[in-house]
């Protein structure tokens, strides 16, 4: 569903028990919101719902919503929150050397096709560059140079500067550091280049190509401490045979990639993704 | 989600409101059932639902929730039903000299994973029918002679004796006459071996040869007065090229009927599947 | 396979007879071209080929290649073309209002995912203008004023000052006049919104929700005279459920319209797609 | 291309050279062979062909063309087969407690979808005996009592009675001894519930579940002495999402495995399958 003013998006977890969706739908019955689209998931023990509404009566800001909605929460023991979905949420995207991913998210921006504010584009490599100055969004070029410590500061100051809602990384060649990870508050989109949890580490295509698979394919995943081993938020494949060389399913997986990654920054654009004990809920 | 004891399917639809989904929570919170699953659907203001849940005190039986709903129902201009997920439906299967769908069908039945009750399969071809006979499934042999109405009442009797829960036409290659649906009450599901509305008619994978289409596939689709036009439950395609004959195709296309034909009457089965003005709202 | 210098593409079709692959690759070992992969096609007493093979000894410009063979193709009664795989083909991109195709060919040609020169976009309206001045392509603004005779003499005259190899239509929503094809030499590849035969003509996606299909798509073609017709070069299709409104349809149907339009043209910049009697060979 | 009269299949590989195609082809002109379809590969300097052609003269028998070829075949170090593709390869069945892949290929093969001749099933359970007594299929029952290796010489005894041209593990839940393997000179090909190389050993639908991984899939390969390594055939995905328990990704899984498991062994019977350092050709 495409966003509209007036709509509302909400999303609750809690433990579960009888009459929860009755609690939570007589709040917004009482509100006068009419519900437009209602998910819910429930999996040990653990409830997860995301409600679409519509305010049939005046327009209440999300922090009024979320003061409201208080009671309720304490009384089911549940965490919630309130977004307006007409709010582009804010971007950092960091990239290496490697183009399609980093493009296929401007020019979804470009054509009004992903709700974001692009903020910014970081890169330890300049290959994006002119494309950045170009199209004029702000470029950091941050090299790999100097120690460790010193490169991941220069990476922060962005971060903490530009307060990203989310932090995207697009084919971005470097690993992140536990330091650095629990210094960053947004969480933290990557896409890994391989159907995890095949081939993870480097060179999955090459991997790959010796395992002599007929599917290749991609995982964007939200970034934790354990390298490639964070939730999975979406996955595509796509069929090779013993005719493709590293280079072609290189080429091939790069239209996954992009594919999967945009997928997966509009579907979190959208407020449709939780996260609950390593994996993921996407709603639809 | 698998069947299990005490669990019962209620579906709905009515005009969409606000506090809609409240007021349906709270009767089944009041009767102590806990929501497994709810699934909902609004378009153009009707409102669907489907909920799956468990009954935390005693077992009710279906008729009883039918009755203690009604007025709720009443209430809401609703209609709705209820479901013990663990009874098997009835299934008369009609087929003709293509046996890969029909035997899907019973393989699936065979191998219990298809939760239905195979009444009996009635052909007006004798190819299916050593195989209906080493299995000991009653068999219907309902030869095309004489003429269409006596050819057609030959069938009526078979299912007005058998009362199916529903009929499936599996690559049944015969046109049923308006007059021949009006009198038959349970619902028809039928696999078109084509991705409708593409190549409507005979010989779809002729058709599909000569305009050179690079995917073929198969729609599982309710039976209407209109030939090929009744509401879709399930679609899918396989890729094709050049390479292919017809021969080819109708090898290759008849691995996506019988997965799309046993796929629709799953969704059938679990009571996931509505129709509404032309068009099927099949659950999850 | 990607292009590597001392390579060469030769496609050929021809009568099909007894000893015609022995012939030509007769003729190839003469000329020490080691054969890196050769792909045939037999289609009703047609025969066709696609040899990518390597220069053993001094490389042969492509009119050298061209010529030697000519004597060869007398005898055969062949039709034949030599290619040289590092040459980037000339593509003019015709478009309208709809950014997502057009920015794909941009976004492929900067990230050289797509090995063409993009010589000029040519659009009826103005919203890629500011993209396409932003990365210097050649613009040409030619609005639908006037009558149709001059608007499209207008097409024409770029097209004949530019000479293209490939004119690709990245959802360009004009018909094309039967006098203007006669005069535009290059082949023309279109993207159509929908899964072709299915909802030629306007609105693909309104027919599509509308009929209620669980899966939409998209189809390159080839540009002929009747609308919708061409043949076929790729197709794609994505799974949408009743959930789907018309404006979900043609977000998420845009992503297979630019998927499939970018591999079609992929597919004809490495010289793999042969027409022949309405339909394509388009080789591995 | 469905089998037909007068059509032979051959295989070979050898080092590549230049001039090899011509080599082979002028061999079958000067035999009157027309070529219906030649499929080329080459890998690290290898080169592989299968060749489907059409006698136009007196039919030859496979030993007469084995015979013939000799001479060329060792003055090019090259190995290499000729079959008849009416011919129909004898196949031993094995499995367990799991149904849906055993009974795919028993209902393939009834509705003669498959060109196998079904000499025996052994399972070490009991569950597919009734089926195959109807069936007149003879089953084998070898139940894992005593110690292996008496266990392992039953099922040989079976198979060196036998004789099949190739052994089928559909779901069978026993792991073969390098001993065991060293004795079957028939290929075996194996169907593994998850796409591998994620999920490798047991209970890949739990992994996968824990994972959270966004699709599941069935890899079909032949057996090695290394356990789940042996070379990939074929694979294929469907897609899950947070909603599928560990039971429901069984369920869906076995459509895949199945499928996946068919499409092996429908490409193995047609002569398309050749192994290379652990890697598989398997032309179209």
């Amino acid at each position: 569903m495409r966003p509209e003013p007036s709509t509302i998006v909400f999303l609750c977890h809690s433990p579960d028990r009888v009459g929860l969706v009755a609690r939570i739908t007589n709040f917004f019955a009482n509100e006068n919101l009419n519900i437009l689209d209602l998910a819910q998931h429930t999996e040990d023990g653990r409830f997860f719902m995301r409600i679409v509404g519509r305010e049939e009566s005046a327009r209440q800001d999300i922090r009024t919503w979320q003061a409201k909605f208080r009671a309720v929460a304490a009384e089911l023991d549940m965490e919630y929150a309130f977004h307006d979905p007409m709010e582009r949420p804010g971007v950092v995207m960091f990239c290496s050397k490697t183009l399609p991913c980093p493009m296929e998210i401007i020019s979804r921006h470009l054509s009004n096709d992903l709700n974001i504010s692009l903020l910014a584009i970081v890169s330890n490599h300049l290959e994006i560059a002119p494309i950045a100055e170009q199209l004029e969004i702000p470029f950091h070029h941050i090299p790999t140079v100097g120690d460790a410590h010193a490169f991941e500061s220069r990476q922060l100051e962005v971060l903490q500067l530009l307060q990203p809602d989310l932090v995207v990384l697009a084919r971005y060649m470097k690993i992140l550091s536990e330091e650095f990870l629990r210094q960053v508050s947004a969480p933290i989109i990557n896409i890994h280049h391989s159907f995890l949890p095949s081939f993870i580490g480097n060179d999955p295509y090459e991997q790959a190509y010796r395992r002599g698979v007929k599917l290749i394919g991609a995982t964007a995943h939200f970034v934790t401490r354990e390298l490639d081993e964070g939730p999975i938020i979406i996955q595509d494949v796509t069929r090779v045979n013993h005719r493709f060389s590293v280079a072609d399913m290189k080429q091939l997986g790069s239209d996954i990639e992009k594919q999967v990654l945009a997928s997966a920054v509009r579907k979190f654009v959208e407020h449709k993704v939780m996260q609950w004990q390593g994996r993921t809920i996407v709603f639809h």
